[in-house]
């Protein structure tokens, strides 16, 4: 048995059989940088041992040991869009402060600690030049003082002073701070996505982001999606508690990571919004996931949750409230609400659709008077996963393919010799692969004698074989950074196709429901970190989007992180958001006799 | 270092130096009846060590020892008044039960377990006779369902049936049971006194009391009164601590004996309310206790509290509330607003005088368009505290002394030769020898060369010296079943003296500040168990009532008990002590120039 201990985490595990230190930092819970997939080539996981720099891929845990892993050999430095857009009508938190001076008690004042408290309060916020809504209009009408507080009200008047800043959530007193610290107001917005976690700190009087941290879900190690996370909670006792426990370990890093970037300590964080499909925020929430992968799939809960930090074992100001977001159904979680609420698909008399790709493909459609919903089983391929070479969006991956006059040109992220390919590149290839006829539109990549008479002799040299199947060569050994091909396989091509499809389906089965065809819809938006790099013509061109003109299509950005920030910034925001929860009507494909159709039908390039 | 084990509770201490087991037994927090003070003469704290019946107060825990305390010799059997006057206009509890039947997700309804859940507690809450108040009429408005339940309700669902009982408070689902439930609906009510501790439970759907269990406040051990405990918390550092710690003990003991008496299991009491002077109230929530007692005197909370059961470590329900009522003052606290309530004083256009005197004296004066409240510094005297051979009101208590023709007739309570006098004993007997002249108007025993002429040889006999002072001998040694005197000592005198002036102050303060004089007050409500077992003609006589026609007073029992037990069973009772607690105005005596005149004047009998 060797004890590998992690510094500057602190963390350790004991291991009875050798494995790599890459292996041993994951289960201790910290993602090492590993582009290569652990192959030992892209030297991003160096870590130092015994004094010296080593690569955590190639290098044994086979005896006690002690790893220093600098920061820039943790997790992909993914290429994640981070802000989207901003729909807000007005800040209204549910946050406030209030600077107050209490009166000392006197035989003329004898009212209770708590009382002199809530009067300075109620002074306060009427004095303000508009009266404060989380005193005027909370939903009890009141202001009232945890319990908490209550405790420790008698002390801290007596030992610092009656001149205090107070730090309610919805009318109810949570903190107490001595002098006047109303300028520091913050809140954090969290996106927990099936892959990636970005989290944004917010100031709650300007509405402005202050800093943002983002991470792979640290739950990946469970599985890639949701399915394989659900069975590992299934299959385990404490399964879920483990999962639970490091998405709030993730959260915990991010929220340092925000709080050292902006000098603020992490009590200060007065409220959290998190948005994420309905498994990761179940899992958040320490709900119970199996009846989401069990027919019919339904969710524990739908409407919004609120929590204690402190029950969640947040590193934030322990009373400070959690919100996580509505959602709709099992599959249609508080993310795609999100997305509804930051593209105000709710309040429009057009006809929006809006898509959001992730691990799944969520999408809505319609207007002011009804709005249709379904999750797609896309997976995630055009995340990296399943594609032979695939790789996220991080340095190294061939993100954009064009091909012209015979020549393949890529351009990689980062500019570096290409690794393998991500999302964006797989829909380029694929498009250009179509264009020139490599491809059938069936999905068939044509062999040699196939192909039309015009293709150059330069690409013909490019279609290999792979396993006996045919593949194409995206970057050669030549030109590769480890002296080997990037290719494009017959199977990535049906990957992708499945993947396609699926969304395709998915959205010609809503337009049906909602009885208009394509060309009744008015604008596409395109959210979540991917549609912000994909180009939008090959994407239409393989069908992943729609067929309708450029100037229709719209980037929303990470709406889903967006939303989260106006349930942040907004109690109208957060009603809307509640309300959407309830308005959007879930449509289940599995349910329907034309969805297997439909999906057929649109397997065809 | 020894160990005692006590049986069959379980509890062991360590100790390094001997003591007796009484000693010891408290120290486990188990509290033996002594009530002969540990002198070895009651015998009422047989123990069994090694297979032999011991006295606990003679028996020297000097080596490791396992000892079973029966149940007949723990704590005081005192004779308390349990039940009050019942003023409830209707049942109507927060805590509601709902037999439903959930219906199972299907493809065509996929709403979330939640959902489905609150569906049929809607429709079950309207189908009923009245639409159930707790899920049309919450502050919310809806119903909800905690997070802890909320963790279990899909294994729930899927382990049992979909025939469930849901258990709710204020809208708010927190409990879900298999089957049909609805019959067993059960609260306890507590009153916390300084002394005494007295549990009820309540059927909360007939309003009816199925059992009642009551014990020494196990505070007693660190001070008769709430100073002394006060104190006692400010000088240790887990002071508090452990003063919480022993009446939640206590309550748990009494909820096991309620448990145990009605076949009820913990878990199925779903709501508790406590009333109890503010101290007491603040030591069960946790609250810090020492600015109560340093000038100028507030709580550090007086509107009503909720918390979990579980916060508290109270073994009903873990999601179970616990309501604390509102109080007034830091000496005038939620058992007097429970007092205020039973009376209905609020309600009444009659003036009327509410009188509690425990550990301490608290009145109410006035009618529906004002009334005053203040607190007393009585002291325990009336409860045998501070009194030479006072015990409280158990058996081998003087209870009544009458002195006719020359002669004293005693009644010990349980009819058993006398060990001491409890509280309406000494009233009776100061009342009977300021009647015959022995004791003068002024407080003073006068000596033998001073009495009056007529006084029978019988009694100047009994009139003797004691520690060189005055003392008359109310039972004598033959008499006594220790063969020791029992004395009303001129010390005793004069201690009833101060606390009868204190209360007559009191009265006398507040009729000044209310504006009327004695003849127009309509009713003298006695509360509390001691006001049950006084003979008012002596209480009149020694100035600790006033001087009413008795038709005007009435007993209303332990009515702090009956306020917690009404703010249990209805939410318009709870409003009602919410608005009381602020409608009463609190006279601070301390701060009164009038009141030490007022005080001088009364302490003449």
């Amino acid at each position: 048995m060797f004890e590998i201990r992690f510094e500057p985490d602190g963390n350790k595990i004991h291991i009875s059989e050798p494995m790599t230190l890459l292996e041993a930092a994951e289960r201790a819970g910290i993602i090492i940088n590993a582009v290569c997939g652990g192959a030992g080539t892209c030297n991003k996981c160096m870590v130092e041992v015994e004094g010296r720099l080593v690569r955590a891929c190639q290098t044994r845990a086979d005896r006690d040991m002690i790893v220093t892993i600098p920061d820039t050999s943790r997790f992909f430095e993914q290429k994640i869009l981070q802000e989207g857009i901003d729909n807000l009508d007005r800040i209204d938190p549910l946050v406030c402060k209030h600077y107050v001076n209490i009166t000392e008690p006197t035989l003329d004042n004898l009212r209770s600690d708590a009382d002199r408290l809530i009067d300075a309060v109620n002074d306060n916020s009427q004095a303000q030049h508009h009266t404060c809504h989380n005193h005027a209009g909370t939903s009890s009408g009141t202001t009232t003082i945890t319990w908490q507080l209550l405790k420790k009200l008698p002390s801290i008047y007596r030992n610092h002073s009656y001149a205090l800043t107070t730090v309610c959530h919805d009318g109810s007193v949570f903190a107490l701070e001595p002098g006047d610290t109303t300028q520091n107001l913050h809140g954090v917005a969290v996106d927990v996505g099936t892959t990636t976690v970005v989290a944004s700190l917010i100031n709650l009087q300007t509405g402005k982001t202050i800093a943002i941290a983002s991470q792979t879900n640290p739950q990946v190690t469970f599985g890639d999606d949701v399915i394989s996370r659900i069975d590992y909670s299934a299959q385990n006792p404490d399964g879920l508690e483990q999962l639970q426990r490091r998405i709030i370990n993730g959260l915990n890093q991010l929220i340092a990571n925000l709080c050292e970037k902006s000098v603020i300590k992490p009590w200060q964080i007065y409220e959290l919004t998190a948005a994420g499909n309905a498994t990761m925020q179940h899992i958040l929430l320490g709900l119970p996931v199996e009846q989401i992968a069990q027919a019919p799939y339904v969710s524990a809960v739908s409407s919004a949750v609120n929590v204690p930090a402190a029950s969640l074992g947040l590193d934030i100001h322990p009373e400070a409230n959690v919100y996580v977001m509505p959602s709709v159904a099992a599959h249609v979680g508080g993310d795609t609400v999100a997305v509804g609420l930051a593209t105000a698909m709710r309040h429009s008399s057009q006809i929006n659709l809006a898509l959001d790709i992730g691990t799944n493909g969520e999408l809505i459609l319609g207007n002011s008077q009804r709005l249709l919903t379904c999750s797609t089983a896309a997976g995630p391929a055009f995340e990296g996963a399943r594609i032979a070479q695939g790789i996220r969006g991080a340095a190294g991956a061939i993100e954009r393919v064009h091909i012209e006059d015979g020549q393949v040109h890529i351009t990689v992220i980062g500019g570096v010799p290409p690794t393998g390919i991500c999302g964006s590149g797989l829909i380029d290839a694929l498009a250009e692969l179509l264009n020139v006829g490599i491809i059938a539109d069936t999905g068939r990549m044509l062999d040699l004698d196939e192909l039309p008479a015009n293709i150059p002799q330069s690409l013909k040299e490019r279609l290999i074989k792979h396993d006996d199947k045919p593949a194409f060569v995206l970057a050669t050994a030549e030109q590769s950074k480890h002296n080997q091909e990037v290719l494009l396989t017959q199977r990535d091509v049906r990957e992708a196709q499945l993947a396609k499809a699926a969304i395709a389906a998915g959205i010609t089965t809503l337009m049906n429901e909602f009885g208009i065809t394509l060309n009744q819809v008015d604008n596409l938006y395109l959210a979540g970190a991917f549609g912000n790099y994909i180009r939008p013509e090959s994407a239409r061109r393989i069908g992943l989007i729609p067929n309708l003109p450029l100037e229709k299509i719209q980037f929303v950005g990470n709406a889903a992180s967006t939303g989260a920030k106006q349930a942040l910034l907004s109690r109208q925001a957060r009603k809307h958001a509640e309300e959407l929860g309830k308005f959007l009507e879930y449509i289940e494909l599995a349910g329907r006799t034309d969805f297997q159709n439909i999906f057929s039908e649109q397997m065809m390039f």
